[in-house]
Parts: structure tokens; C-alpha cells; sequence
């Protein structure tokens, strides 16, 4: 029998309605989960036993809501009530928010279990946490949703949140071998998640399938997608200069995936990203520092001898952009969003890397954003799954992006695609 | 001599400049007036006269800083580490926030200095504060921003943050016959900013001329901008449905005014809202209610009894509506923001009420936010100012509307605006 721990959301949730499964069960299931790796995988920053089974049996004893009883977990950029938060940084150790963040209290209200805090870069930027590759520990698991996609890789709860502002959910999405569902810019309510980058950052999902993903998303807002069993999609793969940063396996992981898609029923064509839309990766950049500067201000006046020396600098990347410039930098990014619409008239999604290729060894640089710049700028719903593995044997990923507002049908599509990667990856 | 508490903020930068004026002269002569008033008027909800005094010597000391010694004051639903933060709600009777929000701390990073707090609706929704019009204490001041108008209209402090969701800025300061400035949505950053619809929320500002929003909101960016001196600019009375809602004399101001800046050398023309987007109108108070349920989710599950029957009315609105409803909301509001652009094409803004006409007699209302709705949700930014005074003698008001990220044209337009209305509003 599979461990309960083991089980998707959508199962346990099942599971939970027919009577079969405990929700105080499937909380000590992944407590003890927790307690065996975590000291290796560092992914959990807080884990309050008591609380969490505490509210486990409240659940128990609930009637309703559609994710009554499933645990989950928080990465500690959002603000929680019941746990201290302190956004990666050391200025807040032991800091205890006043309140739970929009996210936390709403996936509460519809039953579901909070299960602790997890591991995060400083500030959700780009100073990693000490959080392992859970797949093999001498390997980066991606940032800055770290935490976030190493529990949901390790089996140590079913789904987490995590934010991305460039690619810190794609991206570790990838190097875990999860799915990471960065929905459509704003669809999370983002009240109480620390700012960063106010015009990009997104609350999404990690979770260990793109229908646990749905499931969860939709059921925050009290709903659940239909299915669409007989979907022939129209996919893309969209071709940008930021290929030749792809590093060969990874470009070969996406031609043979679609090959299999189309095998599977999808047709595929091949798009070119107009070039004034390839400009706004390195926009994306300068955007966000200048954005993030001020976000940090009052931490950047009165606590910056404990940022790192990373994330002082590109705050400093910030200095020099005028108010002129950030509105044009608005402006374009404005244009931008209307070009894109354009390529979505026969396409239901584009098909892009995730990140450069395999997660690398060592623990001290995460990867590359680069691939999640301009989809996080441009506000576009994103789907991230695993769909080969590399030559160190780590997963290798694919982005699945939709329309803006588009995600009921872009997690239909990313439900195909990895049902299309399956072989591939699941034997890989 | 003009008392100190009456100048400009850039007259007063100006003197501090050039050291014929303190930053602690100008903070004494505003705490006077806040002591002789602030019982009357209701504006300030908090003020530490010797943490101000303390900044404001500090101010004197230093060197730089384009607001350097410039008092200030922060509407409550804006974060204050030195201040308690209630939101204009009785849960946070007392609360006292970590740290400032990023256009707190950014105001202080270039010299200013924070005078106190000022009274906000509950949670910046619909029901007042106990703020007065000081322009006659028997009418209401409007809201959100009514402590915000209030303070800077009757002298205790030249410029002061609000906030907009619908109209809570230019309704205000249109009622209290000073100057609202909302910036494009994110020109200001609004990381510690209560959210309450993420996707409209909007900081700005209030002062006394567009002058001094232009030199403050500017300057918070440590930039300013040039003169335009020889300025003939495009102007657009736009009509819409909504006119229907605007009393004879609102109507009769905004032709009168018309008429005076094609005197001053503008072109002014009559331009009609296409039919979709007023009807984004309606939707935006749907998207409002859905956002807002979601954004105080937390307080609504553990502290509703302390939320006014008239909130939780407001958020009750936000039920029944679906994820996927609320993602077409989304789409439909980010086609309106496209179709807006081409309005813009020979006109440098559009002239439309700010409000129904005068403010109404009575503290329980603060007015219909009508007028504002459509601008907030298409993230244009907008001036609020006086163009002449109603059939009680207060104020009426004039939105002046740019493109998007067009903050500088905009400013510049509104500041021809207010001097083509300067004869009738101060002679009225």
C-alpha cells in the first residue's frame, strides 16, 4: 500500500472524502516524513507538530470544503500567524507575523492544514538557502522556492507555496523533477507576501502532478477544473535567442517531447519570438532592480550590514534608473503584453526550457532565472514539469506557458504534455 | 509673512535650500496647526511632536536630499514603524507594524520627515472615518483618503500618501479643494501597503498644488522635472454614461473650465467612451469585492464581528463569483487597458469629474466613488483638482487623465489646467 505520504493531493483528498484516509493520518504520515530527511534536505524552516495535527483533527471533524484535511506548506516569503517568518533574511529570525497571508487563511478556510514553514533565498532573490536537491543532495534544488520544491520532491507534504518573480518557482520546479504551476500574474491574491518586485511577483504552486496542481489552485477559490479527456492541443515550441543558453540535453529533451506530443494527438509548429519582445529579458532585470530597491528600502536604511554581498549588489543595480526610466521600462513591459496576445491566436501554449539544463552540483549558486524572465514580466500563466532526465540523471523540465488568464485550458494542456513525457521520464 | 505652515512644499524646499527656513521651523508651525485644528478636523489620528521635532533637526544637519526637512504625513493604511498602523479598523486598535512601507522609507531616504498618521475609512472601503471637510465641518471630507485631503487642505502638512482603489484619491482631495495625484498603477511602490484589490490598489499623493505632487512624487525618486513653459496642450472632455450621475453643476464647471483652457491656448475636443469599456464600470466593483473577500481573508475569518455591517456587505459581494469569472474579469480589464491606448493618440489627457459634485452635508457617507473606477482599474494616472466652487460654496473638481506611464505630460497638462482655472477657483 502507498505510504500516505506518498499519495497526490487528489488521491488523499479521495481518500479523506470516502472516509478511507485521516487527515491526522496523512499529517503524521508527513510528519514522520519530515522528521527522517529533513535534517538532509533542509527544506522545512519550521514544523509545529502539535499545532498541525491539532488542526488535522479539527478537519476530521469538519464536514466541508473542498481541501478539507490536506496538508500543505508555506514558503517563508508569505506571512503566516502561526509560524515565525522571516523571508530567508537574517534581520527577521524569530520574527511572527500578525496575520496569515491571503493564500495561507483562504487554502485554511477551505479545510485545508498548514504543515510549517519552508526554506526560501534572502528575500526570495537570488542568495540561496542551505536546502539540498532531494533527488541527490550535493546538488542545488533551484530557488528561490527551494524549500517549496524540495518537500514536495521528498514526499514531505503534497503541495506548496511558493512566489517567483523571474523563475523561482519554474526553475526548482525543474531541478526537483515536480511541477510548479506559476499561475497567471495575480490569480493568487498576493496579500501578505514580502514585496520584491511588486509588478512581477506571483504566489503559485509546487506540487507532485499538474492535476494536484489544478486541484489544489482551483479548489483555493472553492472550485474544481472539469477534465478534457479528448484535448488535442496546439502547442509551440517558441524559439528565442535565450536558446543558446540551453544547454544541448536540455534542447534535445524538448525536441523528442514534442515528438511525443504530437504522436499523442498534439499538433506543433515552431514560433520566433519578435525581437523587441527578446529585448525585455534584459529589461526584466533592470526592472526588478529598481523595483526591489525600493520594496527593501527600509531594510536597505537600517539593516543593510546583514544583506548579503550578493543581494547589495544587485540592489545597487537599481541606483542610476530614473523615475523616467522605470515609467518607459512600465511602458514597454504594457507593450510587450499585447504583442504576446498575438501569438496565442492558434496557439493554446508555447513549449521552453525551464532552466539551462540539469540542477548543478554545489549548493552556493541556485541556476540560472533566465528562462522565467520575460513569462514573469509578461504576466503569462506557466507550467513547469519534468519530462527527461539529464546525464548526471537529475530531471530535466519543460515550461508550459498559456494565455494571460488562460489557465484552466494551459493546465489541461501541461496535463497532456506530461502524460506525453511520461515514458521518457518516468523510465528515464 | 506667509505662515510657515501655508507655503508650498516647493517653496518650502526652497527656503530650507536656501536656509532662510528651518526643517524644524516648518515642522513647529505645522504641529501648531494640527494642535489648534486636528480636534475640529479629525485629520491626524497620530503625531509624536518630538520624534518629528528629533527628524526634523536632524533634517537641518544634513546636507542633501531633494526633500530634504519636507514634513509629510501617511494615510493609516500605510505602514509606520514609528507610528501605530490600524487600518482604520478596530482589530488593529494599537498595531504597530515592523518596519515602513517602501514610500515611507523612500521619503525619509531623501530627507523628508514623517509628521504622523491620518485617518483612513475601515481598511480604505467605504465606511468614513470621523474626518471633517475643514472647508466646512459639517460636510464630509470623502474618502478613502479623508485624512489625507483634509490635513493638507487646511494647512497642517503640505503634502501627504494616499491610496486609490476606486476614487479615493481624487474624490477627497476634489471635496476638499486641494490636489490628488494617482500616479500610473505602481509609479509609487506599494510594498507595506495594506492590499485590499492588489490589481487597482494604487498609492499617490495629496498637496496643495500640482506642483508640489509633481516636485514630491518626483522627488521621491530623487528626480524632478523640467518646466513646460510654452505648453498647448490636447485635451479631451470625455463623455460617458456616467454623466448622467454628475450634478448640473459638475457638468457646468467642467464646460466652463474647458472653455478657459481653449482661451490659454489649448485644443480641446469631445471624445465618447466606447460601449465595452464603460461597461467595465460594473466590473470593476466585482473585481473590487472578489479581491478585497480574498485580501482580508484572515480578518474575515478570525475578526469579522469587528468589521462594519457596510464591509462585510462589501465583501459578502465578492461570493458567487467563480475563478474562471474572475480570470475573464482579468482579461477583460487588460483589453480595456489595450483599447484605452488609442484614446491617447492626439490627446494628451481627458478632462471628467472627479466626484458627483460638491461633498455632500453629513459624516456617514463619503460619496459615490463612481467616477473613479474606470481610471483605477486601467491604471492611468490622474489629477484631481479645484476648477470652481459649488452652489454651498465648496469645491468642485476636475480629474485630469493621462496615458499610461505618461506621469510627466500628465503633470504638466494638469498644471496648465489648474492655472486656467485658477480665476474662477480663487475668485469663487
Amino acid at each position: 500500500m502507498t505510504p500516505a505520504n506518498h499519495l497526490s493531493a487528489l488521491d488523499a483528498a479521495r481518500a479523506i472524502e470516502a472516509g478511507t484516509l485521516s487527515s491526522e493520518a496523512l499529517v503524521r504520515a508527513c510528519l514522520a516524513r519530515i522528521a527522517e530527511r529533513n535534517a538532509d534536505v533542509r527544506a522545512f524552516t519550521a514544523v509545529d507538530e502539535a499545532t498541525a495535527l491539532q488542526h488535522a483533527r479539527e478537519a476530521d471533524r469538519a464536514a466541508t470544503g473542498p481541501l478539507r484535511g490536506l496538508p500543505f506548506a508555506v514558503k517563508d516569503v508569505i506571512e503566516t500567524a502561526d509560524y515565525p517568518t522571516a523571508y530567508g533574511s537574517p534581520i527577521y529570525a524569530g520574527h511572527r507575523p500578525r496575520l496569515d497571508a491571503a493564500c495561507v487563511a483562504s487554502a485554511r478556510e477551505r479545510g485545508a492544514v498548514v504543515l510549517g514553514k519552508l526554506a526560501t533565498s534572502e528575500f526570495a532573490t537570488q542568495t540561496p538557502s542551505d536546502t539540498r536537491n532531494p533527488l541527490n543532495l550535493g546538488h542545488t534544488p533551484g530557488g528561490s522556492s527551494s524549500g517549496s520544491a524540495a518537500a514536495v520532491a521528498d514526499f514531505m507534504v503534497p503541495v506548496a507555496f511558493g512566489t517567483q518573480t523571474t523563475a523561482s518557482i519554474v526553475r526548482p520546479a525543474a531541478y526537483c523533477g515536480v511541477v510548479g504551476y506559476k499561475p497567471t500574474f495575480g490569480f493568487f491574491n498576493s496579500a501578505g507576501l514580502k514585496p520584491l518586485s511588486p509588478g512581477q511577483d506571483t504566489l503559485g504552486l509546487l506540487a507532485r502532478s499538474v492535476a494536484d496542481a489544478a486541484f489544489f489552485g482551483f479548489g483555493l477559490h472553492g472550485a474544481r477544473l472539469a477534465d478534457t479527456p479528448d484535448l488535442r492541443p496546439r502547442l509551440a515550441v517558441c524559439q528565442s535567442r535565450q536558446w543558446a543558453h540551453a544547454r544541448p540535453e536540455m534542447a534535445q529533451a524538448i525536441e523528442q517531447l514534442a515528438a511525443d506530443a504530437e504522436r499523442q494527438g498534439a499538433s506543433v509548429q515552431r514560433i520566433t519570438l519578435p525581437a523587441d519582445i527578446e529585448d525585455l529579458v534584459e529589461m526584466q532585470a533592470r526592472l526588478f532592480a529598481f523595483e526591489a530597491r525600493q520594496s527593501l528600502a527600509h531594510e536597505r536604511l537600517h539593516h543593510s550590514a546583514q544583506f548579503s554581498p550578493r543581494l547589495q549588489r544587485r540592489l545597487d543595480g537599481g541606483l542610476g534608473i530614473t523615475p523616467q526610466d522605470y515609467l518607459e521600462m512600465r511602458r514597454r513591459a504594457a507593450r510587450g503584453r499585447r504583442q504576446i496576445q498575438a501569438l496565442f491566436a492558434d496557439v493554446d501554449a508555447l513549449l521552453y526550457p525551464p532552466a539551462e539544463g540539469e540542477a548543478d552540483a554545489g549548493l552556493a549558486d541556485s541556476g540560472s532565472p533566465r528562462f522565467g524572465a520575460l513569462w514573469s514580466l509578461l504576466h503569462l500563466p506557466c507550467v513547469s514539469l519534468p519530462i527527461a532526465r539529464g546525464p548526471h540523471g537529475l530531471p530535466l523540465g519543460t515550461q508550459v506557458i498559456g494565455a494571460y488568464g488562460d489557465d484552466a485550458r494551459l493546465l489541461a494542456v501541461a496535463g497532456f504534455v506530461s502524460r506525453a513525457a511520461a515514458a521518457r521520464w518516468n523510465g528515464g
